[in-house]
């Protein structure tokens, strides 16, 4: 279809509202598994259809989804950076650097010295690339030790490296579960969690944001209803709002009901949560009593890319046999496993990284609640401000970047309506200075606003 | 559930066998996407069920699965490799290098000077890690440049990277279709594909393998359907067979039916197949009329990771609104991208890569045919060399190996039954003494076993 004329598809945009990718809670995280295709395909399928749109119906869809999200105003423009990522970045077009308040980079090693030359060492030692899965020769030395480095941190017996945590995830379910089993969900579980539980066969229930009377309703359900082996899946902290999932609690759950496990996705804890960065399960006090734990070198270890399943040996060997972005996708480049063990080294060493990052968490939350803005409770440092008006946040997030602030505005359908707010993220790179900084401006930008008095 | 009594499972191990990740040829592609789910699990959810496997069902189950595996001869053990990838590589426990015949370097850059080299750079301007989303704070220049040039590259309008061309597969049928579509899917396309259309509502149609009266029928189908838009998918160039798909006979029958596109996964093909490099288009003649190309950073070109789709800008544009895997997963890391862009320079500059790849797999073809072995026919750096039987793959693998040449034997269930094969791959970082010693390790072993007279 490519050598059929271009037509003059604009003319297309009224005929219906755009599928939207995030009609939800947490950029889709919220749709449930089994309803989510529906969800993204509500806008297509329902469209008028004109004479054109028959002629070339791949490219009338595509632009009548493109002219709906402009006109919801969540069509999604990106920022082009020409700096490492860091507390300050360089924006194309813009004079001076700005603050950056949204990376994921918590303990601040996306650009850090040791972890930089780290990843050009091994780059000298072990080459750019592999071109190879794993098991075919994709597997090196710093792969084997990478992995026990990560069981060493989390106190498992092994590890298993994927391309990212988005392919753990997604290679997780199906490798372990069938029809008889159950996965009993937190609503508001991440993408690829939900992309995972869709490629799985086993039966689905969802409870309540973090309701462990919830959670256990859903257990007995799976149980009545004869459930094999049963899944609890959450996220330990959840990346909208920064909640931390109530393990102790979700455990105790987990064992009261035989043949009951409990798997947590650790991205937004790894590093930094608990007193020496171990993750949620160190800070509710339930180390060694989740089963799998998913989570990312692509946010606090140094952001490059690269995720990993870790736990008992023989599951994640059977993951070496059977989980599909394992087995038919590329290894970690060896700049990225190589830069990861020094990573762990600066982890194990020290605590001073999380514990400045909770000391910038709690400098910023302090100022900013004095101040009067309404946040989100809590203590992580994602912390969302929270305006209720799409618009307003919009233009906060524009006011304060024109101060030298960088910080995004996340509205409906990415969060509830009424619920827009500008999650800010701190980082172990931050100063008090650049913490008091966007304070300042963030306190000058909500008076003219109107968001405090 | 990580509290209970580790279990004496191994007693468990004669109840069922395994449910084996890839019983098909293809190492599972040829799978089709409506039946994978049961197949994966055919094994797990029939076994008898024992008290132990009660009470710990998960670790039960997995136990009798990798008992499947062994037993079967199917458990894939993982070589480490001690050494940057290239024509040779140290292997651990191994004295000498081993020649190496199994990786995706067809063009020896995974470790070529110029790209390790601009990775460094990258770091050194760029950092590490970006810790973000692209949409966040995860786009840099070197971001954008790399797609205009792959875009330039392919003679299309747009490019949207992702951190794997599995990603880029899983991410875009759902992201285009819905259930008013269609995808027509060869039945030997690779696992990524096949998971991408699992997520994705659409109606499904395999057709045999590049058999194109076979995929006229099933058009002809999906037309009686009434499906709306149809997308024919096909790799370019098969993994398993090197066979390339006859891309000229496919457009045309594309042509032959109103809002029928074609996508063409060309992993296998970028960078070397084509007079100049571009492709399986090129090499058939029909650069300009696919509609979709996806392509990976993973193979020819460099081998860290990291894919991408590219065709017309407003599909490029939706995919950045809507596709999962690049919406939620972390942007490439900056030394992938700037490497990226000196592999590019690289191939623009000059056919030699190509052309020694050419070269090379021209002698070895001739040498292993004339030495009386079959191949399977074709002209791809993939060589398929015909045994037959799957023990007899294995003895004259592990022969090679002892003769310092690293090839891989794939047996049922990764291809069918009695089409054992070692599946050599040529690169153009072999040099003629490289290939004439596999050569002769093959004739010399291949008498011995009594493959060759």
């Amino acid at each position: 279809m490519l050598r059929s004329a271009r037509l003059a598809l604009a003319t297309l945009a009224s005929a219906a509202p755009a599928a939207q990718w995030g009609s939800s809670y947490s950029g889709g995280a919220a749709v449930g598994a089994a309803q989510l295709g529906e969800h993204l395909r509500s806008g297509g399928g329902a469209a008028p259809f004109s004479a054109q749109a028959a002629e070339d119906p791949l490219y009338a869809s595509i632009s009548e989804q493109l002219d709906g999200f402009r006109s919801a105003g969540t069509f999604k423009v990106e920022r082009t950076i020409t700096t490492p990522q860091g507390p300050s970045v360089g924006v194309e077009g813009a004079q001076h650097e700005v603050l950056n308040f949204c990376a994921n980079n918590y303990l601040g090693l996306s650009n850090h010295p040791a972890v930089a030359s780290a990843a050009i060492e091994a780059i000298r030692t072990h080459g750019f690339g592999l071109s190879s899965v794993r098991f075919i020769c994709g597997t090196q030395d710093l792969h084997k030790q990478l992995e026990a480095r990560i069981s060493r941190f989390h106190g498992t017996e092994a590890t298993i490296l994927y391309p990212s945590c988005f392919d753990a995830n997604a290679g997780l379910f199906e490798a372990l579960l069938g029809p008889g089993d159950a996965i009993i969900s937190d609503e508001l579980n991440h993408a690829s969690i939900i992309d995972g539980v869709r490629l799985c066969k086993a039966a689905r229930y969802r409870y309540k944001h973090m309701d462990v009377e919830d959670l256990a309703k859903c257990l007995q359900q799976a149980t009545d209803a004869g459930s094999r082996i049963k899944l609890v899946a959450t996220d330990g902290v959840f990346s909208m709002d920064g909640d931390v999932a109530p393990l102790r609690e979700i455990v105790e759950m987990v064992d009261r009901f035989p043949g009951t496990y409990l798997f947590v996705d650790e991205c937004h804890a790894t590093g930094f949560l608990g007193a020496t960065g171990r993750g949620t399960d160190e800070a509710c006090g339930v180390r060694g009593r989740v089963d799998i734990i998913n989570s990312t070198l692509g946010k606090a270890l140094g952001g490059a890319t690269g995720g990993y399943t870790t736990g008992r040996a023989d599951l994640v060997t059977l993951l070496r046999q059977r989980a599909r972005p394992y087995l038919f996708s590329n290894t970690l480049a060896p700049a990225v496993a190589g830069a990861s063990l020094a990573v762990f080294d600066l982890l194990e060493s020290s605590t001073e990284l999380r514990d400045k990052l909770e000391a910038n968490t709690h400098r910023f939350r302090a100022a900013m609640t004095s101040a009067g803005f309404k946040l989100r409770p809590g203590s992580h440092p994602i912390v969302p401000i929270m305006l209720g008006d799409a618009a307003l946040a919009t233009e906060m997030a524009a006011r304060m970047l024109k101060r030298g602030i960088y910080v995004v505005g996340f509205s409906y359908p990415v969060v509830p309506k009424g619920l827009a707010r500008i999650r800010v993220q701190l980082s172990a790179a931050h100063e008090s200075e650049h913490i008091d900084a966007a304070v300042s401006a963030f306190v000058e930008v909500g008076k003219e606003l109107g968001v405090i008095p």
